[in-house]
């Protein structure tokens, strides 16, 4: 999945619609990382475009920061406890050690850019 | 496609294999663009690795600017031409007019990141 945040989910949606043809299929709203959510789909790949609900929030902080635009990408994995472990084994600086709640009913852990050659990355699980 | 600007294509390479567990399936150079690139498939979106060749490549000066990251998102289509030329057309700002050659024998052509939310969006086709 990549993840990109933009100032409004409403202009950016229209864009990823009409100009790339693609179709929103689900907006959410994620309360704990304030943010609210829109998905597409591109292959078996998503596209999640992330408005902040709120100014101290990541989203927001990014964007202030280094204007809209891609902000992770995400990896399913089938155990995201066993991947954290996984990788920090292997050195990886993990952002969180324990995996929180995302959209999309994602559990959801990231890895420190500074160890991921500058891309901010998410490990995430769909817990049954 | 991800396209992703790094400093070591050989180092970025072990991380993707090594901790994300992807695999690398081609290496190629292309001298137009400066660049030697790695890919890797997830599904089936493509990852590129990026890798300038030199210190005036737009690589090597999205580097030198943002660090190392997320460069550019690709979308394939079948007709690379009235692609640009729609998406023109509805007030798109274009960074090439006419498509160019790019890696894995594709035609490619730029979208503006101004007119799509801070991404630099590129329009690619396969010509058989």
């Amino acid at each position: 999945m990549i993840g990109i945040a933009v100032k409004s989910l409403k202009e950016a949606i229209s864009y990823y619609e009409d100009i790339l043809g693609l179709k929103c299929y689900a907006v959410e709203e994620v309360r704990d990382q304030k943010v609210k959510t829109a998905f597409f789909k591109v292959g078996q790949t998503k596209i999640e475009l992330l408005e902040s609900t709120a100014d101290d929030g990541s989203i927001a902080k990014f964007i202030y920061k280094h204007g809209e635009g891609i902000h992770h990408l995400a990896f399913a994995t089938n155990n995201i406890e066993a991947g954290l472990k996984e990788v920090s084994g292997k050195g990886i600086r993990l952002i969180d050690r324990i995996p929180r709640k995302g959209a999309d009913g994602l559990d959801i852990a990231f890895l420190h850019p500074k160890s991921t050659f500058g891309v901010l990355t998410e490990l995430c699980e769909k817990k049954k």
